[in-house]
């Protein structure tokens, strides 16, 4: 089965906002084996969005549409939908109902305009909205089924994982089942050097290697008559590949991030944690903090991006910055050592580099950043030698802190266990 | 003149990226007058590059792609456009020159494929890379232009800002010019409304407004035969901008950010800053540290996410905490003043809410943020509520956190006045 994409929306067109609807949706249906050769973007504009119609409808299966649903003149996609299979458009009775709720509950009034929304082309399948008033619409036709979908992406990911999902999956006469097991601090090139036997050979299930700032995924996809079945086909694959990568897999949940990894990792070891940060600037605690649960573990966060806030907050000696200087193997050390005592915490990282652009020297260039960690009184630090702009060096020293953090804690685990 | 955007990669059609390029590309094409209908994105497949080429070349004057241009079998943009066009690849000499020492630079040794990358359409024009060893090319023919660029956003951006601007600027005819009028503090709507006489009355300039997380940019774009008289044209209009909305425009450069401006202010009033964030984890401090020259003002940034901390590290009283709870104007207040205090700052700024999507209750429910800012003592708390995901509100969060800050600093910079 095959789909594409069609983003509706001028902002778009301007750049003023990122397509992430695209990339979402794009995700979510290759999860299903649904294969997507499309994605295209076009305006409000009527005349636009119908002769994109005319060439996505002689080419996929599935054309799945966002934006557009809106309350305003502007927004016609479900239009334009409805004009191009000649189908007028008729009131969806739960729909009106649900934004009469919503306005209800919200003790607004619905403007005139709001109405429009429960419209749909006749024939069609409202998609209740749980977090705004345009409903989904899914229209079957003979030649293609059509799949519109709100515009922002709050209202748009949680219809389409819980409605949108299902849905296509019932479409597919088998189920797809897949793994991914997430990998760190093995490169992409060496990581596809050690499972190229497996790629080659692979039929069912699939393998598919995504390379991430510092981490590679493997997805392990399978097709059979049944969960069970399709989950007893991948099962020996995620088993190799625990074999070959061993304890550089943090994961094998799709929905679990790196960040994710080390906190449940500090909870099943009782372990709180600090961070201290100079060039990272808060960029650690912040991945953090952005996993509910962060208080179970997080006591606290420095960001010492001046020397004064080294020595006083963290303790680093003053004679360490004079000898070594701010980016060195010492001051990292220092800094973790030192954010664990001031927080009383039982692991801290800690970072310390030159993001650039300015700064560099021949002996200190832009992109050196050394990492620590220190668990329970042991202090481990790397040097890294990162490439990019100001951006780019950061998140990749917060990777690899969140990284090394993770090493270091295994490595505790493994010597009290 | 107008323009249509292809991105070649099926790790789009996979979702594995977001595509920022086609953000990027259509907001400056936008800055220079050319309109774009579609953008759209296709495989590393030459014939569905061949169908889409056809189609893009019926409807579009100019046609960017961005993407395979690398070393690899898979990449095959370029010998696309060559095959749509009818022409040889031939090597480009400079481009040979500039991949050898490229390699030599870094003491590698090219493999044969690389220097696949010197190879250009016959009668195109090659466009140096200097972040990577692929580099652009500008090919004209008598229906289209073409522009291949580099996948890679660190070089993408860079070849298009400083070679591919100047070259589309030189195919119009006149000169455009635009100021963007950066404003916080008011709302979308209400902003429109404030200018809606302005909006209706415009033809050149032309004037437009979009919502970021927090803000309103509006972006007044004059043409004409040179850029003095364009200048010309914008002025007034960005006079009676500043007229309407005052002190809430805290620039008038579109590459000035708010966090930027922030900066700029403390650095003009020679003021340091702290950080004290609860649920936002750092994001403010590493927004600041995203900015060169943060070590010029911020003194450190403390993440205090557990009561102990807000306690131990800013000196929040624990009978406050028990009495009002650590989502309250009084606990961002006490730590807005004790972070300054702790670290000797200037101003500080200080936020704490809940963030979800649990930890919320009927009298303090998901969203509601206590922001606050001491200036040399004076401590000002504003209450907020956020609608939204975890994410959402922690970055509308360190937002508003930016924008109360230029606020106090600017009450401050006029009662000193």
């Amino acid at each position: 089965m095959n789909a594409e994409i069609i983003c509706v929306g001028t902002e778009l067109l301007l750049g003023n906002i990122v397509n992430t609807n695209a990339a979402f949706i794009s995700e979510r249906i290759s999860r299903l084996g649904i294969s997507c050769y499309n994605q295209c973007v076009v305006g409000d504009n009527m005349d636009r969005c119908l002769a994109q119609l005319k060439e996505s409808s002689s080419r996929s299966e599935i054309i799945i549409l966002s934006g557009g649903l809106g309350p305003t003149e502007d927004d016609m996609t479900k239009e334009a939908v409805a004009k191009f299979n000649r189908l007028p458009l008729v009131e969806d009775k739960k729909s009106r109902k649900a934004i009469e709720e919503y306005f209800a509950k919200r003790k607004m009034e619905p403007t005139a305009n709001n109405w429009k929304q429960a419209l749909v082309p006749k024939g069609a399948k409202a998609v209740p909205n749980a977090n705004g008033t345009a409903p989904g619409i899914i229209l079957e036709t003979k030649s293609c089924t059509y799949i519109l979908l709100p515009g922002p992406p709050f209202e748009l990911e949680p219809m389409f994982e819980k409605q949108i999902m299902p849905y296509l999956a019932s479409l597919q006469s088998g189920v797809l089942y897949s793994k991914t097991v997430k990998i760190v601090g093995v490169g992409e090139s060496r990581a596809e050097t050690m499972i190229m036997d497996m790629i080659d050979a692979q039929t069912n299930p699939t393998i598919a290697t995504y390379a991430k700032a510092g981490e590679v995924h493997i997805r392990v996809t399978s097709y059979a008559s049944d969960k069970k079945e399709a989950a007893k086909l991948v099962k020996p694959v995620v088993k190799e590949l625990q074999h070959r990568f061993g304890s550089s897999i943090y994961t094998t949940d799709e929905n679990v991030t790196l960040e994710r990894a080390v906190m449940d990792l500090l909870v099943s070891e009782s372990l709180s944690l600090c961070t201290v940060e100079s060039c990272t600037g808060g960029l650690i605690s912040s991945r953090i903090v952005s996993e509910s649960g962060a208080s179970d573990i997080l006591k606290c966060g420095f960001v010492t991006y001046s020397n004064e806030s080294k020595t006083e907050l963290v303790g680093v000696k003053k004679s360490t910055l004079d000898k070594y200087g701010a980016v060195s193997e010492q001051t990292a050390a220092e800094m973790a050592k030192g954010g664990a005592k001031a927080s009383k915490s039982d692991v801290c990282i800690s970072v310390t580099g030159i993001a650039g652009p300015g700064g560099g020297t021949k002996a200190k260039p832009v992109g050196l950043v050394y990492i620590g960690c220190c668990v329970r009184g042991k202090v481990t630090v790397k040097e890294f030698r990162f490439s990019g702009n100001r951006n780019k060096i950061r998140i990749l020293s917060a990777t690899n802190a969140l990284i090394l953090a993770r090493e270091c804690i295994l490595e505790y685990k493994n010597k009290i266990g």
